[in-house]
């Protein structure tokens, strides 16, 4: 049902974080592949950072579910000046609302068909 | 861009907990639509349950987001025999593969466009 082998990404080994960010984008997305390109090429570079889910309802919501290390990953990646500038432009252009739940995984598990 | 205005829920008060499942779908869905449905109705009557976030790409990747107060909540969900059914026949017939991360929620932040 689906390409990517790697997706759903996890489960980890607890600890580790789960930065779950759910949008509702407006009518004006002018850049807003291009960066989301580069913020998915950046946040890479991030030691700690483990993967990510990402599912879109078109015309509705988003949920994109960044997982790291440990809080330090996450606070480089929240900190890092060129995610810091789209979050920006986010706000100026892209969503209509959003919310970000930054979360310690205490369990998970893991499920493939036999 | 979305009729809901109640999507995306929170943000709530930390600490709180999230349920974090992503799945790959079948191509044998019979009887997923019906009981996706009945399990968002048994969900709301559990105490501490706070509201609910799904994406689906077409195709691929769905993301359903759970939040709850507190981890007891969160087990009485986790228990309930008719969840317990349905996630047995989840692995039986729906799911390609899933993963679910649980953890407890330490900072949320919300936007909403002026």
């Amino acid at each position: 049902m689906i390409d990517d082998p790697q997706a759903p990404v996890g489960p980890f080994e607890p600890p580790y974080y789960v930065a779950v960010f759910t949008t509702v984008r407006t009518s004006e997305q002018s850049g807003y592949g291009e960066t989301n390109a580069r913020m998915e090429e950046l946040v890479k570079q991030v030691p700690g950072y483990l993967g990510m889910d990402h599912a879109q309802t078109p015309g509705g919501l988003g949920i994109t579910v960044g997982y790291f290390r440990d809080a330090e990953a996450l606070a480089q990646w929240r900190t890092d000046a060129e995610h810091r500038a789209a979050q920006r432009r986010g706000r100026a252009e892209w969503y209509e609302r959003y919310t970000l739940h930054v979360a310690k995984v205490e369990r998970s598990t893991g499920f493939t068909r036999p």
